[in-house]
């Protein structure tokens, strides 16, 4: 599928946000990838951010699957204004290990009120695997 | 619904391996309750995991879920056994506002293979009011 | 929790909806209990409604769940709205087998435009069991 | 992606399975296509099994994807297995209307016990328009 942006100023707007994140500054993501209806996020592997047998939470990977989710339904959404999480659901299919995660988001099916977004995970080793899957609803808010 | 724990170090075996949580420390989650199908976490509010609206990020807020829910899970398991997250549903109710949150996790249906569980995190304001809440899927593995 | 209706009518509102909802009458379900923020649906066992063992089809089990979830939410919304299923999550504890089965959905939270309601599903057998919950988000259309 | 199924007979135990459902033949739900790793299930609309705006119930829809999920994974599982919808979530995304509604199941990750799927539903009209979709979690039984 293939969008097209309201806002002509969707990347800016989606970067300003992002940067504003603290928790993506904190875990070290990196927003690499913003296109009509799709984001990308990359996150390094950090041993501060694992669970319990060395692999990264489920959290930490909920939390970029999240962001990109919110940011690739934002890219549709007007100018001044908001994106929020209605809620997600994620399959956990992949331990996380390895040395970079990408969480690729992209819009399914785009709404005035709600955006639902499908995303991605993987693990960057050797070859890419997907580790982990989320289906999420968005809403936009007039600011 | 209460449950008793066929594993007699069922507390231990759950405060050592949240321990082993590195996550857990880096966002600064503390284990405060763990019973047999109930565990609860706290997390204090922080700048630095915050969205772009000022709010705890959705992603630390189900880190503490997730974790919560995994563990009111192991709580159930024998000795020796690992858990490790299936999936899991969260619905942001409101905006993750506050001084604390604490996620209080049930174990809804114990099995030996799988785990159903729920958890539905706090805001802990003037008044303890609901702000997300999960539908977990939790999986035994042994050793 | 307990809630206040705005509609004053929305008793007979929820009445009138369920019974324009054929798939409701065609597989037997009858609406029997509507308050504020919770309404109860029953159906009974029907071996044409079953998947290959024998048991209720989970899809059937959803659908009282979810009109279930949908009404529960509609009883606090204004009078001349409508309701639709944004999305839910199912998770199918036990088998679904028994005489009788009772969907019962409360409103976590009820909002403006989206309300999230949770359904739990009891097999009536000699004891009540619950063999699946349901986690919903409902949107309120004004006509 | 694609899989190859262990069990040479996937094909003929997915539809021995499928005759087996009753809920399948009282919704007049067709098997149309059976694949390692792929199921496709075909219902045509009927007006017996609304919603109470005359579109297809939320319920029915689901009931579709989650056979075609559960059979998608059966075709990788083992003769002599059982399979069994652990959970699913479904974001609806446009009204069920059409003529007819096909549910397409694909297997994003096999696995010895679980076996995660997706399904996407279209509305068959004068275009195939996407109005649902479900993440599923499907459990492998030895019989």
């Amino acid at each position: 599928m293939s969008f097209t942006a309201k806002n002509p100023l969707f990347a800016t707007q989606v970067r300003n946000s992002f940067e504003r994140q603290m928790a993506m500054t904190t875990i070290g993501a990196e927003l690499i990838l913003v296109e009509p209806g799709k984001v990308e996020i990359a996150l390094p592997y950090r041993p501060d951010l694992t669970q319990q047998h060395g692999y990264m939470h489920a959290g930490i990977i909920t939390t970029i699957a999240d962001t990109a989710c919110g940011y690739a339904a934002y890219t549709l959404m007007p100018a001044d204004s908001e994106v929020l999480s209605v809620e997600f659901k994620v399959n956990l299919l992949r331990p996380a290990k390895g040395e970079r995660f990408i969480a690729v988001a992209n819009v399914l099916k785009p709404g005035r009120t709600l955006t639902v977004v499908r995303a991605d995970v993987f693990s960057m080793n050797e070859e890419r695997e997907l580790i982990a899957t989320m289906l999420a609803t968005m809403i936009c808010l007039e600011k």
